[in-house]
């Protein structure tokens, strides 16, 4: 086991607000233990273009606090290619990197894995997504504010919903996770909630949906994804109930920016300095998670299993949507 | 002249917040000077259904800083027809109401008229629309609210966008007026502006981004409106360039709700007062602006003209945007 | 075991946001299970005055966003009594109420038990306080819309703070528990955090701040308590620097209202549906709190001793502040 | 008249959220008539040392929505010497700047005809500061981010007078100026509303507050000043009615920062497009403003006269909260 002394840190897929905060806690982490940092800027690109800054605390803690990602990411095509693996690992050895740390998503870490196949320098990934939709991890990084920014938007909703007895189909993000569409559908006094993970919800909601008559507010929050598009629940709606006077909100790509949450940034701090200190003390390729609210590491394995809504969440979908 | 002694009040249209502050304004003025107010719900459909509640001022305090309307808002069909208006007449006979107070827009000012020509009771509006497409007043309730929030989910969009150097088209409201998108646009440096009032603005936009090399954020401001959709300006800016990574955001609803800003309570403020001392003094068929920033009654017939960018605004747009 | 059939809840102590949330997931689990639900208002004062409301969900789920209570809130000096307690029992049998949910913190719990001492009325507590400062729970019920608003607050402190090189000294709520003061410092960049578990901080704060040159922002987060006023903190600054250019901000109460955030409205509805549930199971006597991220029901004995600052945070602490 | 070819620009005494905005403005309208302009950091203290940065409007474009003042700002005991003067007027000729646009207050503006005694560069001010208490323009720069700051901590604190029935004082800032407590107290439903500029509302406030019998909240805003402390109003409340349960809530440095609001980046932008064309087209010496909703020069002796808080104003003020 070499001794760690150089870290790179990248930032990889969809920004996510708590990002600045690990780099933050990263950067103290390592100073404290000795260790340089460098940034690695755009993702994989910057590792494929030898692209990288050196990181000090003194001013990542004037930029913790916001969102997005100081260091840029980027999906990165040319990282599929033998070609830009191993320029990756020229870029490793140029800079006499002994480690790395990746924040990001599912993507990311496939990459990562990859690229530890031809290179055996050991890292370390932390879950940054708002989608809260890896294992290993109770939150995901940005999953807490995209939730905050979302129910601030229901809740806008909500007045002109009351003001107008009007029904609103409020179209969130998370991709085939509901995790989002749960936790602001629940926050925020939704009358249905429409996840991936579950089809039979939408023939509840169209029986609920058939007996409304106007005289109130009803709202309903759908999860954007593949398999049912917010206009089709609302060409549904309309063909059991034509009287409806029905809305569609799609909150699109405001969930994921802004000043993270507290929970976020304290998230990013944790898995920050997890990460690090994991490194420093010779682990290797594993994630850096919060599990029942503890700092933890996972092997990557476990992380390629399915997001499951656990039976608690689950439970109280049933009692509050149906 | 008969002396005011009761004085019915609604909502009308689309709700905007600052309708509540305007609420409370026109009760406690009216508890003032010994005048009693009625709350028609639902706007014109209360009138045609009487169905009135009473006002006080004490419970409205409470209840001014809140979004929507608490009276509900509604856009009528039935008042079209000639038994609405017989109806609304009977109402307004049935409740001894002296005066009317209407807050809304365009629809909702035509709709009085109208009411105006087969009874003979005054009234004065209030323009409330978040739009600011009403001439007589400098803003309209609603629009500073509207264009906060907007400014806030563009600032969150920001940080997306410089993360990933990527272009935004970002759509507000404003319906035919480019208002909203001109304040929230210049507000958040936009890269360039495209209102319904000039089409112009978009082969400069072509321009502009044909050279874009994807090294930093670009951001547009789209005003949602029957010309030129948001979708047409994407596949025209991707016919120009075809490497971009280009995103929409459409705002939607989320801009309509929301507790008001500072400057829309005070405008509703402003104009509660206005609007009822003026019916007290024996006023009627006017609309309460304020113009120049200062409180003033306009003949209904100057609202009618359209609302031009002033001078002012298109200057800035240029200079800013071109 | 009697069969639950009418519940009592209050809300007591200070105002937490995420109470509301509470309160509709009482009552909408327990419309589930054939439970009614009374609202006693005003907390023990209620209590011993026989103010009961009844409550439904479909009002509820319209508040559950808001801050403060719906059933308002008081420290009661009269349940100290004996004619108080005995009032409240008559109270109790006078609404046939079968069961208690209380939700508040210290005091309100250690009235409960008081109350139970005289009356076998079966009662679960939801701990409510901003504080964090009760066992058995990872967070309490109003902590992370506090700490949320905290860091909003300091993030505009340090605008000014870097606008003029200036320290700042902030003073965030908490009585004896650091919780707030670590959490928003942690999560703000803060150079330095005081919290009253420990007083040998300060020792290094002025070690720092004697070097300390005025060409930074400088922000020291102090948590409110009887041991040392921000006051006095102040004035040991000046004493080791005198050239400094110090303000003082005390959030104060500004901390403990407006919307909760997502995560204390699903802690919300997570133990209000834990505490309906546990009710009807026969559990008696019990605090519902999330431990380790999972719903769970603590012995009301196990409650009173202190809550230490957990190792994970004490080590962030140390790292981040020293 | 010299033709401008070099603009040096600072900002000076307090931060007000949108001089960022203002800077950007005076960049981007420079650059297009083909002026350079230049940064000087920390108001007068750079202009003395020399501490000069070029400004370009790209970086800007990024950073105008923030808060505070990136040429950070101070205010300097040096410049009131005849050495700070004669060091600045050296700086001036070293850096060939033909004119200074200073961004402030009273101080800042004095500091500058001081300046322009000794030397002949022709200046414009934007009056920057929170406190509205500058005469020729309808706003001051910052205002209204502040009384909207400001806004959101009341409607908080609302939250918890109406749960415990309690009576807050909340202190606004303002110095001599009560803007800030009217805008805000009538924006959010005050029941009184104590400013410098009249002394007489306080026997009214005691008056009113002598038969409260802890029904409902009662928020009283009292702006900063010298004449009346917070504290001296508590125990004024107190001796009238001992029974009260009264809080204070002092908000403090909170209200100077944050993203400044959209009227405050449009008055920004507004203001720096006035002040640099107005130095391109020869002027000299007076002071950007916006009056009756209309960009307006006006001489710097009409600045000096008091604010009075305005008639409309005046009789809003007596309306709602006497």
């Amino acid at each position: 086991m070499t001794k760690i002394q150089h870290i790179g840190i990248f930032t990889s897929g969809g920004d996510a607000p708590g990002m600045n905060a690990a780099l933050f806690a990263v950067v103290k982490t390592a100073e404290t233990l000795g260790i340089k940092v460098s940034g690695i800027r755009r993702g994989f690109e910057g590792l494929i273009d030898d692209d990288l800054i050196p990181l000090q605390s003194q001013q990542l803690q004037k930029q913790m606090h916001l969102g997005g990602t100081i260091l840029k990411t980027a999906r990165s095509e040319r990282f599929k290619s033998k070609l830009g693996q191993e320029k990756s690992v020229q870029t490793i050895k140029d800079n006499k990197l002994d480690a790395l740390i990746a924040i990001g998503g599912d993507g990311t870490f496939r990459g990562m894995l990859s690229l530890s196949s031809i290179s055996n320098i050991p890292f370390i990934g932390i879950p940054g997504t708002i989608d809260n939709d890896i294992a290993g991890t109770d939150y995901t990084l940005g999953f807490d504010s995209a939730v905050n920014t979302a129910i601030k938007c229901i809740d806008n909703i909500r007045d002109t919903a009351e003001s107008h007895n009007r029904v609103f189909l409020v179209e969130v993000m998370g991709r085939d996770s509901g995790y989002i569409s749960i936790y602001s559908g629940l926050s925020c006094g939704a009358d249905s909630i429409l996840i991936p993970e579950s089809a039979q919800d939408f023939t509840y909601l169209l029986e609920k949906i058939k007996n409304y008559s106007s005289e109130d507010a009803f709202i309903v929050v759908v999860a954007e994804g593949d398999e049912v598009s917010v206009e089709e629940v609302s060409s549904k709606i309309r063909s059991v109930n034509t009287d409806i006077d029905l809305r569609i909100a799609k909150l699109g790509h405001i969930q994921r920016g802004g000043n993270p949450s507290a929970q976020d940034r304290m998230l990013g701090i944790r898995l920050g300095v997890l990460a690090t200190k994991a490194l420093f003390q010779g682990e290797s390729n594993k994630m850096a998670g919060v599990r029942n609210n503890r700092p933890t590491l996972s092997a990557f394995e476990s992380r390629v299993k399915e997001h499951i809504i656990d039976a608690e969440l689950q439970a109280l979908l049933t009692l509050f949507c149906k």
